[in-house]
C-alpha cells in the first residue's frame, strides 16, 4: 500500500510525509482542500500530470483514509474524490507552505480569506499556557512528556 | 540546481515544494530546526540515509538559500550547515505536519514548547479582520486581490 520512504523515523512529521510525502500528494490535497475538486479530469487539468500517476495517488489518498471514492449519481461507473475529515486536516500544511512560498519567494495568486467576514488569514502559534502568540524564534521541540499513569 | 518538480504551478505552495518537497528535505530542515543539527554526521545518524544523497540535499538546501555553509573553526576542511532566516521559516510546515500526525497517526514523541514559559504551543488561524481563531472549516481560498497602484 503506502511505501516506507522514512523508515526508523517514529516522529509524527515524518509519519505525515509517509503518507502525503509523495511528489503531487499535497497538490492534489490543495486542490482538493481549496478549489473543492473531486473529479479525476478536474485534478488533471489543473496538475498536468499523466493520468496513471493521478490515479495511483487517488488510489493511495483513499487507502490512507484521506478521500473516499463515491459514485456519482448521474454516471455510475465513475467515481468523486471526497476528503475525509482526516483529510480537510490538511488545511494547515497548505496553509503553512503557501505563506513561506508568499514571503521567500514572491507572492502567489491566492489568498486565504475567513469565510464568515472576508478577512485575511493568518497562521500563528499560540501558548496554552501564558496565552502569547509566540514568534517561530520562541517555539522549541521537547521530547513529549506523558502523564504518569493514575493508580 | 534545482529541478522544476511542478511545471507551469504558480501558487506559492506548489513553488514552496519545488525547493522543500524532494524527499528527506523536510525532514533535514526538522533536524536543523528543532534538534539544533549543524554537522553532517548528525544529519546522517538521524536520518540513516545514503551520504551521497544527503550531501546534495543539503547542497540544494545552500543553492536555495534555506541554509549556509560554514567552516567549522576547530577543523577548517569541514563545514557546518546552518539555517538562514529563509530556513527558519520553516518552523510553522514542519510543526503542521507534526499536528497532523499526532492526531491521525497516533503521538510521536516530540511535542512543542514555548521556550519563555514552557507552555505546549499549538498552531491556530487567525483572521486580521474580526479577530476570530477560526476552525479550517471556515477558511478558503480566494485569488488574491492586490491594491490598485496609486496615481
Amino acid at each position: 500500500m503506502l511505501g516506507r520512504l522514512y523508515e526508523g523515523q517514529e516522529c509524527a512529521a515524518a509519519r505525515t510525509l509517509e503518507v502525503v510525502g509523495e511528489r503531487w500528494s499535497l497538490l492534489i490535497l490543495r486542490d482538493a482542500l481549496f478549489r473543492g475538486y473531486t473529479h479525476f479530469s478536474d485534478f488533471q487539468k489543473s496538475l498536468g500530470i499523466a493520468a496513471n500517476i493521478l490515479a495511483r495517488r487517488l488510489e493511495v489518498s483513499v487507502a490512507a483514509g484521506i478521500m473516499k471514492a463515491v459514485p456519482t449519481s448521474s454516471h455510475p461507473n465513475h467515481w468523486e474524490y471526497v476528503l475525509t475529515e482526516k483529510g480537510q486536516d490538511f488545511k494547515p500544511v497548505v496553509v503553512a507552505l503557501t505563506a513561506w512560498g508568499d514571503k521567500w519567494l514572491g507572492l502567489g495568486p491566492a489568498e486565504y480569506v475567513h469565510e464568515t467576514c472576508g478577512g485575511i488569514i493568518g497562521q500563528h502559534f499560540h501558548c496554552a499556557q501564558c496565552g502569547a502568540d509566540p514568534p517561530p524564534a520562541e517555539v522549541r521541540a521537547q521530547r513529549r512528556q506523558f502523564s504518569p499513569r493514575r493508580p
